[in-house]
């Protein structure tokens, strides 16, 4: 049995080279190789910062490995299957990359933005990896600073009310409705916030390249800034050729009562 | 107008102290004094942490001021009303630590477990000082690893299913059942988790003490390893004589499915 290749699976935040944790600097130390699935084509901006944090972080020579994506259908009829799908072709790319580009007893690290366990199938992507058995892999997970912990932050609000629940969810799920039973909800992956069936009495707390010097955040009553968030979101993006963004949405207007 | 006295809300993780981003580490750098709200009577564990963090960090001679914390009825009889004048008592006498123990122009610093925007009373109370108007203050808030996260990352697993959404909810409103439309809960501040009336197939991920070295983990079938957890939290809470503790129930058991 050879000796086991190690991957670290680090969660470097949300675009501020110090989002990083101590645990994830002493983590990237004495890493050998970093893998970067390139998930959404990334731009130029993110790599910038990824090949910052590895050039003040990583203490030896480093191989960098990108690693393609498959193309994945962007509004498939079975969305469950077809993700399914497109993570048993990432596992296959993601250890093919760890058979060729690591040697045994290496360190191969794999960079996620905010925390790996949270819409990232980094996770998932291992497990099918090391349930096909073809690998001998020990893999260490660096919890990152979520966008949804730097959103909350960057606004200095709370995400939940007195006793009340948070609930995390898709621009998909929100559109079928208001969640049961929470005040709160903070909505992730939405690609095109229309809000539209929601209350325009909530509280919206919007933010956009959180923790980057590209930041944009909007505020306010729903009815008053939805257009807003609508145009600075669109000017953004095309501006940017690309956007990252998420919102928090509370129900009573909690923020600045005393 | 008086230079306003500069106060830094820095969240500091669950109890490792690599836990602290870059960004906390330089927040800490030169403050002038440290405010410790005496919330749950902290036992000389977590007392030790924060002490050995500033030890680390704070680059310049610094204060330690404690405030004390007012009493709080533990089951009262309307949550919201007694939530809301314990605050208000708590704005009052950090107000006046800040008052008598930061001149002027200096930097204070709140330390908090976790993540300050998640079930912590800080930012509400910051928010009350500010609307009373009689200190001049700013505020700066440092997002930090929530035990949310790091619960995650202990146990290897994604927090949300494919797709799906995560409520992060209290033991109180987890008791009244199930939420609707989620796949994943995750459940903090529960004082005594029976886990009465919840399906045992679901799968849970228990975690105390995360990050430090009494870290204790338990997963499995939640008919399996229900009586379990009971059993080592109640062994543990009597060693240490408290315990912070945090899990995740998800619906589909997916850890380790292909």
């Amino acid at each position: 049995m050879p000796e086991p290749k190690q991957i670290r699976v680090v969660g470097i935040g949300t675009g501020d080279p110090e989002h990083l944790t101590l645990q994830a600097v002493r983590a990237l130390r004495d890493v050998d190789a970093v893998f970067v699935l390139d998930k959404r084509a990334e731009t130029a901006d993110l790599v910038t910062v990824r090949t910052r944090i590895c050039a003040a972080h990583i203490r030896k020579p480093y191989r960098l490995v990108t690693v393609a994506d498959p193309p994945r259908a962007r509004r498939p009829a079975d969305y469950a299957a077809t993700v399914d799908a497109w993570h048993a072709e990432r596992a296959e790319r993601l250890e093919a990359a760890f058979a060729e580009s690591l040697a045994a007893g290496e360190v191969g690290a794999v960079l996620v933005w905010g925390d790996p366990a949270l819409y990232d199938s980094i996770l998932r992507i291992l497990d099918r990896i090391r349930a096909r058995g073809r690998l001998a892999l020990t893999c260490e997970i660096v919890p990152g600073l979520s966008s949804v912990s730097v959103l909350a932050a960057r606004h200095g609000v709370p995400l939940n009310t007195i006793g009340g629940a948070v609930q995390i969810t898709t621009g998909r799920r929100l559109a079928a409705g208001w969640p049961a039973g929470v005040d709160s909800v903070v909505v992730m992956l939405d690609g095109d916030p229309t809000f539209a069936g929601l209350d325009p009495d909530l509280t919206v707390h919007w933010g956009a390249y959180l923790g980057s010097p590209d930041e944009i955040l909007v505020a306010g009553r729903l009815g008053a800034v939805a257009d807003e968030i609508r145009r600075v979101r669109a000017e953004a993006r095309a501006r940017h050729g690309w956007i990252m963004d998420i919102y928090l949405l509370v129900r009573r207007a909690e923020a600045g009562t005393p």
